[in-house]
């Protein structure tokens, strides 16, 4: 059953195109569609098309019920610009990712008046509905547990791989199809590194360790970051994560609908820039969290216009990065829920130390 | 220091191209240059580029000795036109696969004549430098020791998800970059699927268990199938393992320079029709392993016509999957060596029954 073309449908509306042609893994996600790559989809104004190969049609009849079925008689494009011109269509939107150019050329040479779609598929992905939310939550709740599991099993003499794969050991065995992303997780010095992969580094006394990663579960994906220490950290560590922990916090409880995501990067960025460490936060402050698969909006950053409105979901992730010394993340997800920013992730922020064992 | 640019202008001299442009992070890890999206190379006949934004200065003037470094002056596809000119190229090769219709306008307007690459950048890395087929060594025999690991570690009871978790635990722990591709693990009539998911369905006694997973190590992949059975598999199970064990045997054997990939997908497969289960092996025998990210050659089945030559490495994979039954698939990496086809694996593909705890 294809969900949300409804929101395709207003999104045709707004940019008055007569029909869509989504190929993207994720938006057939998003619309629960077959995702193979022989299956397209044609969204028109009151009607659909899935147009697959003779692999996917005994599973098309039992599942795509709002969408007529075409069998491909000669190849996708032909048979898609067949389609298009029996359903008498004359503005159509490509997805500009997935569109060739060799693609592109055969549906120009047939006379439709092409657009091609970018953004428009994050926008109307944006604003998430009841069933999405409680998806999210999920996937936050397997992140939160897999941390509370994973963060008794650190020691000293451990390394960075070693608790990467406990991660995924556990996000695995809990059945989450794959992680968000690939993780991060660097100690020491290498905090300092915003994105850093883990390497064989093994776990010293005092050292900070930087953990971020996500779930993805029944297509929704949560992605979250904290820090640990073994053993007291050093006063300048210390300084760092009291800065990002108040940026954090503060940015949480200041966004809001009604603000842009500038604003809400701001609310970070003049903290931190206040204790001094504003160079050091060379990031935004967050990004859409959902069906994702590498954008997904709103973005939280200084270039974002973007209003937040009731029931989008975004991460809150200030970081700050001193090479040579080390780094502090701190990352929710975070939903707008009457009118207000609230935390989907239940781990505790407070600074934490681990025993030296 | 890039490599293998070499291969990049075999090929533009036989397309008799002057420039290619790579953008492909696939094409950057074979060519060893910055990897990043901010980061495009211009390979020319005598020279190349790596046109690049600020982020990468510093690395690539530490690492890109053999390449031009031009920091992007306007943006990446007007700084890329101008070098083009100055250059004085005219025939010039996109990716197709990278290259969006808006970017493609672009340097067709600029009155260079454009071939989109496709099978090109597959074909020019189809043969392996010693160094290539050491790194795959590499990530094949970590497969054959994870697999080893997680072998005794199954029991009834457990559920195809914590089998999957397991083998990422091993890779990740080990250092893999990651899984090569996501990990198939099947059991009991769920064998019959070719592509199968892990779920949570629990191991039962007599159950076929069917894991195809591989590594990503120094960018570099392997591939891996092999079947388990807890407690004595049924009669049927064995006539279809046998059948599948035997194609794969003399397949291999058979595999050697000089042969095209149908030839060598029809080893296999006249065996499995002698047998009578033809119509339940639905795909080629195999594909192409190296640094991947889904398109290797060559591949072996019926429309390959590509002829095998020494330093190629493929997949040598039949499988039989009968609805309702199960299905049994066995694999090895394969490296054409002195001519004839030799398996990188060192597991063993006989019958393995594990015992029924």
């Amino acid at each position: 059953m294809a969900k949300y073309l409804n929101k395709v449908r207003e999104m045709m509306n707004e940019k008055k195109v007569d029909a869509v042609i989504i190929k993207s893994k994720t938006m057939k996600k998003y619309l629960n569609t077959l995702t193979g790559s022989g299956c397209q989809l044609i969204i028109l104004k009151d009607t659909g098309y899935i147009v697959l190969d003779g692999r996917y049609l005994e599973e098309a009849k039992q599942k795509e019920h709002d969408l007529k079925i075409h069998l491909i008689q000669d190849d996708m494009v032909t048979d898609t610009l067949n389609v298009l011109k029996q359903e008498g269509c004359r503005n159509v939107a490509l997805e500009n990712a997935t569109t060739s150019v060799n693609v592109y050329k055969k549906y120009v040479s047939s006379d439709f008046e092409i657009t091609l779609w970018e953004e428009e598929f994050g926008l109307l992905r944006i604003c998430k509905e009841k069933e999405e939310i409680e998806k999210i939550q999920l996937a936050v709740d397997m992140a939160d547990d897999i941390f509370e599991k994973v963060k008794h099993q650190i020691k000293i003499g451990m390394t960075e791989y070693e608790i990467s794969a406990l991660l995924q050991y556990y996000a695995i065995s809990m059945g989450a199809q794959q992680m968000s992303f690939d993780t991060i997780v660097t100690s020491g010095t290498r905090t300092a590194l915003p994105h850093g992969r883990p390497t064989d580094r093994k776990l010293k006394a005092h050292d900070p360790i930087m953990i971020d990663f996500g779930v993805q579960v029944n297509n929704y994906q949560s992605d979250m970051t904290r820090m640990l220490f073994i053993g007291s950290p050093s006063e300048k560590m210390v300084e760092i994560y009291n800065t990002v922990y108040e940026a954090q916090t503060k940015a949480l409880a200041g966004i809001r609908a009604g603000i842009t995501g500038m604003d809400a990067d701001n609310i970070a960025r003049d903290i931190i820039t206040k204790h001094g460490y504003g160079e050091y936060f060379g990031h935004g402050l967050g990004h859409g969290i959902g069906i994702g698969d590498g954008c997904e909006y709103p973005f939280l950053n200084q270039n974002s216009s973007t209003i937040l409105t009731e029931n989008m979901i975004m991460s809150c992730e200030p970081g700050v990065y001193v090479p040579g010394v080390g780094g502090v993340r701190i990352e929710d997800d975070v939903l707008i829920k009457n009118g207000v920013g609230v935390a989907l992730n239940h781990t505790s922020k407070e600074l934490c130390i681990l025993k030296e064992q």
